[in-house]
């Protein structure tokens, strides 16, 4: 997991403590280094380094099967060379999923080469204007399956809005639960930490073990919305472990 | 929300606890760059940054709906220029919170322009004297109105102490639960935050909004003092959530 | 509290947990500096400062009803000027209370002239051994009230072993409860903790305020014995507020 | 206890989390210097210290009855100085417990003399191919038991795979429970901890102690796992000082 540069620590500690929360077994996090202290406060199960030991993060990108890139990266200069090193060093067998900040990143770079087929996005709509060039409101299931093409055919979408849906070639899935109590900062940090937590332990269908993350993430806060006006993304990590087995049997 | 100075940082979190549970959705602070780690390892939902940097500490304002300047913020130089950036960066449709040493501040530099009518003083007794020149037992109900017109003429004051009341032009409001297990340092900064959260998030009648918030505040209080003889102030915000939802209700 | 010092940092934690869990009201803690982030992790309740500023931590010293000394206070340079800092500054309306390393280094001076008379002693018996010259065997109770003579007429020594004993003059008083469950490091520093936050908000008869302290952190490690082989420190202090209730009642 | 060299700091705040929880009294630990605030905030009821520090590091092991070495020790220049001075240092009379990295330290230097005979391995399989030169699918018992000869003739060894199997001369123990919930990070550097804790604190057959303690850790994760898909080691630790309880009755 790469993220949380300064001003941002919050955000990987957050998608760190999803993701530990959701079965990933071993986690690795680069990170700005001033933030490696809280992240132990909340989840010594966590390995930690700083981000800008390059060697180190060649080293354990290529160690890793899912790689989580841009929960609070920024976009200053240690978020872009970050960026590089991990266009650079991750192989096709290899899942990639890109969020928050590393999206406005991949805005920006339009690269005519990818590095692995297994893309997931998680955009929030904002982000979807800056990757896909169509307006917010322009933003239709159409709209935007045509706008994935310039993606690799096999890229799972995450559009986060009131109503999050998941895409993948024709394929969409709508999610049925969530609501106002969501609006904190850090759920998508969650939600993506939930996504790679899911996407490195269950080898079924990507699109469907996606789907399955994006569901369970705001069916907690729905459940935990009953007796909280607010829910916190925190929150939602401390009960993944709980419904997961609940949902199992 | 503005302070956590040295050696105050406590005060900052315990304010961006409180906020956080009251529902504010995006937070973020400019806190002493050394009380950051501190301040994720309680929120990480919270942005952090460094007070210190005048340039982002414009820009998140500017991007605020409202400010809340104070908890544990000194009186030191690095007070007085963050209060200086606060009051030039402003804009009047902001609602300005102003708690603790910043009351200070205020007092001192007795300003004749104020960048926003939408104000919200929370002094304890001490620092109300500071401001309006009334002597603690000179702070009667027709005193304080009196004084308030040296302040903008939509001003909220939240005069704390035993029983505190909230007073804006002729209104006046009386809280009437309470008690003194409420007596742990934090108590201010936790109320702060919360009329924060709340005015951030409910657009009714501002005077109304700040009442509910001090009202749940001594209300939980006075909830938890059935089972503890001691109210911590991290209490009260971890049960907000609950609490408006029940009441919600 | 003053203590903390490296590498004794979580003596001051606990100590200060248990403070102000106890209804001290304001606590400050003055501790070695690379410690104010992992007391601020546990308690944003304090105000925390460095313990190297002998001019702040004079004026904190002055402003205080309660002085508790010791917790993880070590021996070096750092601890015995500040030991200095204290017994130059405490006036003789203020309470002193003298725990762990400060008893050691109060051992070596020997002093003359105490500055106040209000002094509470909570060695264990090595340190009384040190402080009173009597050797573990020869700790009597007759011995242990005869050392007691060189100390100011009104001081109470907390003797705590096994079965811990308050002395005042002629008065003993003894604990019936506690047992081997209690032998994780910090459980002095808790009491400690503990009999400042009593002394600072009971203003009965000093000694019995002090016995009560005593004996509740026993009570309570023995309540929570019954369904934990183990109880830590922490686990105590997060039980004070609502034991207090229960027996208020 | 030896540990949490960078970047590896979460590794041993497990260990002290699970060692204290289970008992041993008075715990200090040598870690890398960055990661104490960290480990403070988890646990205050631990001393520790910078491992760079070499006399205090000689000092506290002397003082040690248990010495855990390795959780998250790393391999570079500090573990080897930190690994020389343990080895230099620890006496007979003492148990050291060798985990993680050290065991790969141990394995590059094969030692002709040891410093005690009292000494408990906890490689995994990997870490065993190390140190026995047997690949994994050469694990078998009997071989394992043959390469044991190369060790004091008292080591334990505690083989961790999906069925951990302890081994002292000719007797084998077999541990029924755990399963694939346990697969999160930190599960050995608890374990470790744990053997530790009671080593340090039963003194009835120290082969029993350890069998007893591998046995409680997957129980307890067993246990957990019947309300949750995934078992964090810190929540493992959370729940030891309750299960000793109901064991010991």
């Amino acid at each position: 997991m790469i993220g949380g540069n300064y001003p941002y620590g919050g955000a990987i500690i957050m998608a760190a403590l999803a993701c530990v929360n959701s079965g990933a077994g071993l986690v690795t996090v680069a990170t700005h280094k001033d933030n490696i202290t809280a992240l132990h406060s909340h989840l010594p199960e966590a390995m930690v380094f700083d981000m800008v030991e390059k060697d180190r993060l060649s080293e354990q990108i290529t160690a890793a099967d899912v790689v989580l890139m841009g929960p609070g990266l920024a976009e200053d200069d240690l978020a872009q060379t970050t960026f590089d090193v991990v266009w650079k060093t991750i192989k096709s067998k290899q899942t990639l999923i890109i969020d928050g900040s590393a999206l406005n990143l991949l805005a920006k770079r339009k690269p005519a080469l990818w590095p692995t087929k297994q893309i997931i996005l998680t955009p929030h709509q904002k982000e979807w204007e800056r990757l896909s060039g169509l307006t917010i409101p322009e933003q239709t299931e159409t709209a935007t399956q045509t706008a994935l093409v310039h993606f690799p055919k096999e890229t799972i979408l995450v559009a986060k809005s009131h109503q999050t849906k998941i895409y993948q070639g024709q394929k969409i899935g709508h999610i049925q639960v969530g609501g106002p109590y969501q609006a904190t900062g850090g759920m998508g940090d969650t939600l993506a930490g939930m996504i790679a937590g899911f996407v490195a332990q269950f080898y079924t269908d990507r699109f469907d073990v996606t789907a399955v993350a994006v569901f369970l993430h705001s069916y907690i806060a729905d459940q935990l919305s009953k007796e909280a006006y607010v829910v916190l993304p925190t929150r939602i990590s401390a009960e993944i472990a709980r419904v997961m087995k609940e949902m199992s049997e």
